[in-house]
């Protein structure tokens, strides 16, 4: 299975080294000649273009395109005319569902996927082979999608360690609303509120005794400004929803304080650490694997 | 300098191994026969017993009580009867104002205090000496608190490795309400919130795909009901303040979202971005420190 990668920041650069550990021929794409000279001394491909029409010669059987969401269809667009007609082409955006049925318009041999991995460095240095091991990466076939397209990808999930989740691209978008793009917007929430504090006094003992609970609570709010920007425009419509149900909640939570309402509120509390619980990130067991993940 | 401990939980356990390290002696109470067993096993104290009329006979020139929030002045009132005139008393209750001036007024060598440190594991078996180094521990004096007992548990502090923090309870609890109750509440909001999904698959789905970013935001929100429930009812009114500046501010990212204003939402996340590298636990320095404590 020859394999291309176009766009070799994080994700691509880290499916290209882990795919050429596993001894597939992998060749790369990067508008950045630094970045392609970065991939070949990090060995991560054998070769590597800034053009897409270099690509042809390789005549890969697997386009990963890597890029930014905003990117992906246009480059699958400009990529169409050097495919051989049996490529099958797939995505590592974060949102599917503005993706996957133009996409498969354009190509049919298209499949939606994303890779639930990731950390808060980017770029071709921050890559490693490692980092989708045991991580879920979620592959979205539609009524069009070609079997032998999603066989293929189906392989490639298994051949970086990952464990494939097959699903629809509305519910992927709503489900990665809810545990991806609603925490960022909860954790910026949060930061915004206590910068807010007038008293100076206040806002320095604030941020002197944060501890480990206001880190972990705001780490996402805190993250890189264009990738919240990004989840909140493409996924706009499933993300509002989540914010909706949250403003509910939390309203409730401040009803049951301000009414001093203390064994309602002990049993949302109750109800909240036990569903916390049935998160499979939050098991002891799964912590050491996931340690060298930073976000999803 | 003889110190009494009253409550040997995480933190009355850890500050008991700290402070016999460092060569004081230590006399421990606990109501539980099994917890003094444990406290003389593990060399937290070099005595132990189940009642306050015990304490007298050891003549403690510093008593700490470390039981939880509620039993703070309680203890303290059965604890007058036993105390020579110029012992001075502690506490570690995590909101300052409703115990400070009462306890002042029970015993005038009372200061308020709060050591910043903790983890999610709790009682005496979780306790270890390091607990506390580098972390902040504040000290609440008032007008009527005695500088001869501020002294001492500036002192107390320094022997526990912990950096002390001397401030007002009215601005302790606003600080503790931004940085460590709020938190709780916001992060239980979105784990109430997901809950909600009414499609079982997509539930399914995002229980599935949450990777660290969703297990951080909601770790707190999945802690202990008892302590969630505990800060809200203790600092109801500092909590309720930052609730309604926090629904201020995530409305206002919602409007944003809802109204498609890109370039504010990118300068609200920018904003957010570097107000999060304003607190020193978020800057990398500070990691390695931490690694150990869960909350504060």
């Amino acid at each position: 299975m020859r394999i291309a990668i176009v766009g070799l920041g994080l994700i691509g650069g880290s499916l290209a080294l882990k795919l050429t550990e596993k001894g597939y021929p992998v060749w790369g794409m990067s508008r950045t000649p630094a970045t392609c000279q970065q991939a070949l001394q990090r060995g991560a491909v054998q070769g590597c273009g800034t053009e897409l029409a270099q690509l042809a010669r390789f005549d890969p059987q697997v386009v990963l395109i890597c890029t930014p969401l905003d990117q992906v269809l246009t480059t699958l667009a400009a990529l169409v005319p050097y495919l051989s007609a049996e490529t099958v082409v797939s995505d590592v955006g974060s949102v599917k569902q503005p993706i996957v049925a133009p996409a498969t318009e354009l190509w049919p041999l298209f499949v939606g996927g994303h890779p639930m991995a990731g950390k808060s460095l980017q770029g071709i240095q921050a890559a490693e082979a490692g980092l989708f091991r045991g991580r879920p990466y979620v592959l979205t076939p539609i009524a069009k999608t070609q079997p032998q397209a999603l066989a293929a990808m189906k392989k490639l999930v298994a051949a970086v360690d990952a464990e494939a989740v097959c699903t629809d691209p509305a519910r992927h978008d709503q489900a990665v609303a809810w545990i991806s793009h609603l925490p960022v917007m909860v954790s910026a929430g949060l930061i915004a509120a206590v910068s807010q504090e007038a008293d100076p006094a206040i806002l320095h003992l604030a941020r002197t005794l944060a501890s480990s609970g206001f880190r972990d609570t705001s780490r996402v709010g805190g993250g890189i400004p264009q990738l919240g920007l990004e989840m909140a425009r493409h996924n706009r419509q499933a993300l509002l929803t989540t914010l909706c149900s949250y403003r509910a909640q939390l309203g409730q939570i401040e009803r049951l304080i301000e009414g001093e309402r203390w064994d309602e509120l002990l049993l949302v509390l109750q109800r909240t650490q036990q569903e916390w619980q049935q998160f499979p990130v939050n098991q002891p067991r799964r912590v050491p694997q996931d340690l060298g993940n930073e976000e999803g």
